[in-house]
């Protein structure tokens, strides 16, 4: 696999290694306040068999990265500015947290249900490094309310211990 | 590692690939009305190494196991008794789901999140394999509403898009 | 792999992640009285690249699956009915046996012989989870004497230390 | 793993990766005529974590390495001196076999069942590279017919279907 | 491994998952102008088994990042500040370069020999993402002209086709 | 994968898992005195996912095989004839070398320089095993003055401390 990718070294070009305009803020005038500009094999074809990605999030003030799993990721943070909360629930339902400053790094071990959030009023921006070339994302909220089709009104209701109406009012939003 | 292991294959004994006790149901006298009895490295020590685990899932009527994740496995299962709807949430929010009868089998790729729930008034029963020693499971509902500490209450206001007042409901019923 | 794979999500179907018919006895009408139901990749599409498989096996009473060896994949079986003797052997030759009843569990690790047997005047079925989704059989006495084209019979001779005669025999009752 | 072994690198010495003597010929004064001289992790320790061993195997006239698997490597295997017939079995049951001269080059499959024969007068000698710091190996003979305790005469004789007499007669052999 | 580490989930605190300092620059006041700061396993203990790891390169006015490689690793980088020169070499010998500007990412890929350089008068900066927890480093110039001992002369004169005293010099520079 | 070329397992033939001549040595008419054949992926094709590959490497009378690194692969060695000196550089820039005379084993960890020198007045034969099937070669002298394009002048003589008329001369000599 790798090794044959590599056959048609005699073909690749640098482009097919990089892309620009990570820099760019991304639109952050959405409902939860922050946007995830993904760098992984979809962007940068060479990342093919290499197992690598990268990421960069922007948050509006108070903004969140609501919580969320990569099947097939680990990450590592790094705060470009502004101060953040994040953190990560273990196997066994410890919140695993922290503020972070500006150049603080943190780990989000692969897997687990982890989130960030903008503690300031300003804006704020982080670089990860994924060992993916296409990590995905499960988004908790919108996988377990906002599927198509939905899951079963009262199957959520058992697993939330609320009533239906709580449910739907939930499903309502996304 | 694996190598290594294989040198005390001198004095490895029968008991330390077995357990007893597989087909004894559950007790699903509990709030989903569920039980998962795992069969992995914490119960057969020579598991270690192999990457492979086994579970046996009971459920009351209408029991489900709610939507939960395994951040190191993937997961197949068939029915053994009982009648079930089961369903794993792709990457893009599409939910992959179906009814299952006894013998029927289904796959549960890694990382996703995923859920069955007995459709029937009997019991129902499932025997899975999963490709981790240490599979490990993230509830949903447990891992966003009842970590220790919990995840602020404005967050998951935000990431579900609901008011406090009805996260703290969630949060208070686990 | 994995990861491409999971772009076609978009068209996926619960049709490619499962099959119907596990708890339909085999046929064990055969010269060893057992007989495998696979559920690999080739019968269920959505296992590529996930790892993992499942097997169901029936043995009439007395039958045998004869020793063999899984040459990508460790194995763990739970007994659905019935009673029988299981057994590996390890490299330095040591045979770890067990004789199972209904609800108990034994393992298999990677590419070491093993064999099960119905020791009951019932019939006996079992299930296995298995961590490829293409674990691949090698079943000794069919490799070694009823291979196509067969290996020398002086090969076999010296091999098993007995005379040719006795290796001809072998051959001829596959 | 593999990283913080490293971290002793500034304590390893040539000695952990290397040893003397793999010109000498092993003693095929045995009942098959062949000596296999392993170099995997038990005799240089700095393999470790490398997944990658050596081999050399010596052959007397007619001598043959009986069929045997490694449960966790291929093998590459070339001619130094002698001619030899090689071959595997597929798990259709299919031989690869071939004749090879001094300079042939042959691969044999992980977890298949292979062997090989010196088909001249004169001793024959092989090198192979091996893709596991700890391969094992499972002689077939042994593993089936020499196990401690032995495998049932009674699942043996149904495996290779002929009656108990001969299986006893193989087993007093070993 | 990776499994059991998790059982000790109920110690984990966040500091094992974070450091604080990378926005820090490194001092570049050294021979080639640049500073790599690593964030290991070495630097955050709960990187052990993630398989992934971050960087930081500080580069004064016209600072180089020799060529290297590293052993265990792809690395995938963006420019935080300034505009840089980087580079790989394929396996066979093209150079696939490229002018980086602020924003711009670009990927080496695993064990392949490759170097930066700040193209400006300013300082420039850059974040990287690794995909082992314990990367390694190998600079071509130390390890070739400067490890303890040396490499002989005459081999280093042959291997790079000039005479010794130029070898004996490049040896005296490091 | 490697499960599914495994279907084809009813067409394989024997030259797909074979070659001939590694027994005739390589031309080392050349500026090094030595000569690698390789035996991966390229020559058998048989070899593709196995994770395997062989090499030999003739020496003539003070014959190198220069400074180089495989990206994809450790290598075990045997010397057949002559003596030779090996070593391979640690990250922390130990030289780790001995002196090698006929049945002599040594290993170089993957991605790590290294480089062999005959040291005898005869021609000198070695055979390797490396664990990847296609395992690459960077050689230090070829990537870093001989790739095309060429790395700047100005970088070069940055990394390695001399002034740009030597690097031009070394670049001249390639």
């Amino acid at each position: 696999m790798n090794g044959f990718a590599c056959k048609s070294s005699t073909t690749v070009q640098a482009d097919d290694f990089s892309l620009t305009g990570l820099h760019i803020p991304g639109n952050t005038r959405n409902a939860v306040g922050a946007a995830v500009t993904a760098v992984t094999v979809t962007q940068i074809t060479g990342l093919n068999t290499l197992g690598i990605s990268m990421g960069r999030i922007d948050f509006a003030p108070w903004g969140i990265n609501p919580p969320h799993t990569h099947p097939r990721t680990s990450e590592i943070l790094t705060v470009i500015d502004g101060s953040l909360e994040v953190g990560f629930i273990t196997p066994d339902n410890r919140l695993i947290s922290k503020t972070l400053q500006k150049g603080d790094v943190f780990v989000f071990p692969v897997g687990l249900v982890h989130y960030q959030r903008n503690i300031g009023n300003m804006n704020a921006v982080t670089i990860s490094g994924l060992n993916s070339q296409n990590p995905g994302v499960i988004t908790i909220g919108n996988a377990v309310f906002d599927s198509k089709p939905d899951i079963s009104t009262d199957i959520l209701a058992k697993a939330f211990q609320v009533n239906k109406n709580i449910v739907q009012q939930i499903k309502g939003k996304f």
